[in-house]
This record gives C-alpha cells, sequence and structure tokens, in this order.
C-alpha cells in the first residue's frame, strides 16, 4: 500500500522518539529532527509507509556512528517475552485448539510493544494477551488458515519485532516445522528482529531462520535480496507478523495471513478497521 | 519561550489538519505537507513555535490564493458563542465573584476548541464550562488580578481564538472598558481572532480594538507592528489569553496574566502542568 499524507507527521513522531530514545547529545537529536523533515518533505508516497520510516532510522544510525542503536532494547524485550514462555506455552497446551490459541498467542505478541514499556509488568502483558485469546477472529479466517498450512509445501513467517518473536515461536512450534522458514531483516532498523534476535530466543534451533535483505521495518520486495525474491517465489504460503510487513506485503498476489494490531488512523482509512484492533486477514493467492 | 523539539512532528499534524480542513485538491494537501516538512527542517527553534507554525499557515494561504481559508469556519464559531453568550451572563452575574466567574469562563473559552467541533452540542460546551467553574485557580493569582486591572491605566487583552472572542467579551464586561485596548491579529491565520471577529462578535462597541500587526499565531514583539509596539510599552498590563501567545509574551517583563488551557507536552516540560490543565499565570513586572 501507499504512503497516506497522515503518515507524515508520525514519520516526524517516530524520528523524535527514536532521536528522545538513542540520542543522548541535544545537537543531535534536532538534526535528527532536521534531517527526517528534509527526508519527509522528499518521501515517495507511491511506496509503503517503511521506506521513508527506514530512510529515517538509517539517517539517524549514521548520525550516532551506531549500526545497532537498539540492540540492548531488543535484548531485553527478548528477555522479557522469554519470561513469558513457559507460561504461554502451557495456555497453547492445555487449550482445546492450541493451533488457533496459538495464532491468538502470536497476534498479542505484536499488540505488546515491548520496546514502548520494555519493563512491563507480568500481569499487564497477560491481559494483553487474555485480550488476544478473547478478540473476535473470524472462524472461515481461522479455517482457512488452518487448510493452508495443511496444503502448504513451503511456508515463509515473516517476522516482526524482538520480544514478538518469542511469540512467533509459540506458533511455530504448532506448525510442520519442516516447510516453514522465519524470515528476519538483513540489517538492524529500530527493535525490528534480526538473525541475532532468532538465535537468542531458540527459534533458530527449530526452523530455518533467513534474512529477506530488508534495513527498512517491512519488506517490500523491490527492497529485498534476489536470494530472499527467489524463495518468495517459491513458497506458497507467508504468514505476516506486524502491520509494517502487511504494508508492503499487502499486494503480493500471494496466499498470505496477516497477524498484526492495528496500530494508527492508517488502517482505518484503509482496511476500516478501528485502531488497536487484533486483525487477522486472509490474502488469497492471485 | 523556544521551540522545542516536540514542536516539529505537532507542526506536521497541524498542517496535515490544515490540509484536511481548508484543502480540497489532494495535489495540494500533499503540497502542503512536503512544503511544511521543508519549514520544520529549516525552522529556528530559538523562537517561539507560533512562528513556525505562521510560517507554515502561510505557505498554505499562498497554496491554496486564499487570504482567509478559515473564514467560514470562524463565523460559524463566532455564531455558536454568541448562542452560548446569555446562558454564561446569567452565570457571572448571579455568582458570588463575578469577575472571578468571568476570569474562569475567558479560560473555558480557550479550552473550547470550536474549531475541532464547530457544531457542538450545547450540553457539551456548558460542561467544560462546568469544568473551568470548578478549576484549582490560585486564590493568590486571582487576587493579584484584581488589584493589578484595578491599579493598571492601560491594559492590553491579547485574543487568540474566534469563538473564544465571546467568552472575552463577557471577561472584558466585568473590568472598567476604558483602559482597555483588546489586541486582534494583523492578517488572518488559522482561526485567530481579526478585526471582523470583533465587529461581529460586538466587542468593538465596548472597547478600542487594535491590531498587533502579527501574522502569526502568537504575539512576539519583533513580528508586530511598531504601532503595536508603542502601545505594548506604554501598558502596565497584560491579559493574554491561549497557548501561542503565553509561548510568545512570557518574557517580556511586562505584568501579565495568562488565561489559557495546556494543549500539549511541551507546557508539561516548560511549565510544569499537565496536558489539559487549565491555566491563570502571573508573570510580574520586570
Amino acid at each position: 500500500m501507499k504512503t497516506y499524507l497522515e503518515c507524515l507527521p508520525c514519520v516526524m513522531r517516530q524520528a523524535l522518539e527514536a532521536a528522545r530514545h538513542a540520542v543522548a547529545d541535544p545537537a543531535i537529536a534536532e538534526e535528527t529532527l532536521r534531517r527526517a523533515a528534509y527526508a519527509v518533505n522528499a518521501a515517495d508516497l507511491a511506496v509503503p509507509s517503511p521506506v521513508l520510516i527506514g530512510t529515517v532510522h538509517q539517517m539517524i544510525r549514521e548520525l550516532l556512528g551506531e549500526d545497532d542503536p537498539y540492540r540492548a532494547a531488543k535484548e531485553s524485550c527478548n528477555r522479557n517475552a522469554l519470561r513469558l514462555y513457559p507460561e504461554l506455552k502451557r495456555i497453547i497446551e492445555t487449550s482445546t485448539y492450541p493451533l488457533e490459541t496459538a495464532v491468538r498467542i502470536a497476534i498479542a505478541g505484536n499488540a505488546i510493544d515491548f520496546v514502548v514499556d520494555p519493563d512491563a509488568d507480568r500481569s499487564d502483558l497477560m491481559s494483553l494477551v487474555e485480550l488476544a485469546l478473547a478478540a473476535p477472529l473470524s472462524n472461515e479466517t481461522m479455517a482457512a488458515f488452518v487448510e493452508a498450512v495443511e496444503r502448504a509445501r513451503a511456508v515463509l513467517y515473516v517476522g516482526d519485532n524482538a520480544g514478538e518473536i518469542v511469540f512467533d515461536r509459540l506458533l511455530i512450534e504448532q506448525l510442520p516445522a519442516y516447510k516453514i522458514a522465519y524470515v528476519v531483516r538483513g540489517r538492524p532498523v529500530i527493535n525490528d528482529v534480526t538473525m541475532s534476535d532468532a538465535r537468542a530466543t531458540g527459534l533458530s534451533d527449530l526452523v530455518e531462520v533467513i534474512s529477506s535483505g530488508s534495513n527498512i521495518p517491512g519488506t517490500l520486495l523491490s527492497r529485498c535480496s534476489g536470494e530472499f525474491r527467489a524463495r518468495f517465489d517459491q513458497a506458497d504460503l507467508v504468514i505476516s507478523k506486524g502491520q509494517g510487513n502487511f504494508e508492503s506485503l499487502d499486494d503480493t498476489g500471494k496466499e498470505t495471513f496477516f497477524l498484526f494490531k492495528a496500530k494508527c488512523l492508517v488502517m482505518q482509512l484503509h482496511v476500516g478497521c478501528r485502531i488497536g484492533d487484533l486483525m487477522f486477514l486472509r490474502q488469497k493467492s492471485a
């Protein structure tokens, strides 16, 4: 999908948050905002917003002279999420429909914004999980998902954030591991998953983990590696986590299930949901 | 006060709102956001944020080829507020301390953002008035205000928005009219008061109305006319409405009472209040 005008102030807000999170020097914080405004001024609105967001974050990394300013935050997110793992695993295994429960927990993992609140109380996190367990997801989409996983030969599971990846692992543990490749970003960008998160959370022991080659917080095929595009062509099913992946994978014509929380007004404009809704959407094969 | 980094995404958000409000052509709406980003990129952060906001709105007026894109909205705000006038007048006249009640109602006028909701229900508006009547304002500031008005020879009452001006009139009716000049912007900018609002709401029949010469949504003396600066020098008391006037008049060294609703995080950072607080602040004569 395209970048909406509504994305432009939001990109500036994200640049401010990044400056406040990652930048100690006030002069560099100011320069961050000025350069973000420059990028917004020149933005290509025909491509999805993760391209612009990726540009801003690359600029921040260059200003800071640091390749991964969110490394410590991501490690903390993964540790926090791993502490919830045993309880979440028990919820799945004792439920009537473990696969459906695991889908809901994977969506909860996207709804929990670990970076916003890396030290969130365990009971607060679990109440977000409870919300996802009770969310009104489409039975029809759920049935189609079960059938599509059954039928597929090669599944790409496109990850989104650190912390959330532990919730992805819980869903992947309910799927036939041999069919699945878990996709991480090619370079660090914000708190998005990279190979080291897959290792730190044990996911790389369960399934193949591949890089998309993307350095934006999304998976726009034209910005991925040729190697990844070949894997994408071979896959017959995609499981896509998070809004950034939805924004960039929503017109591939590939059978895809999108699991995410709708985080902004643009989703309301584009999909017709409300902000905060937990989404489980199917894109049928073209 | 200076422009905070927090102001920069907010200016973009305001540009988006302006584009959505005033611009029908999508290409011009996009150009509005791009040029706003250009202005943000080049912003002088040493001056108050109304300067940047003024720049963005001037640019919007130029793009639209229209001098006053908010004219109809302002007229509607004035009409809505005038409908409340008799009830508000009765509240003031039947209260134990009419001047204090009128101060609170003038603050309520700033809290009611008519432009956000020009067709707001009468009972919704009156419940905002009730909030202002019960707000915890400083007794000491109130006493100082009463005494300062008594003592002053020349008072400038610096207005803020259309609609709100009717609430200003109610306060002015409790003050000695011969001392007071009501100050409007020199040019239309957003929904800020100009001479035509003072006429439409009957204020120009009560007191002298003068222009600040300002075309920004605030009153930065260096951006006002020489004529106004002379009047400002002669005045011994300023009553200042709204956050934009506070941001630009908070370091003049002139005895000033600021009446406004704190509308954003920057007020939290700068004054230590919370967003939404109703403010009644005194700046003593230097």
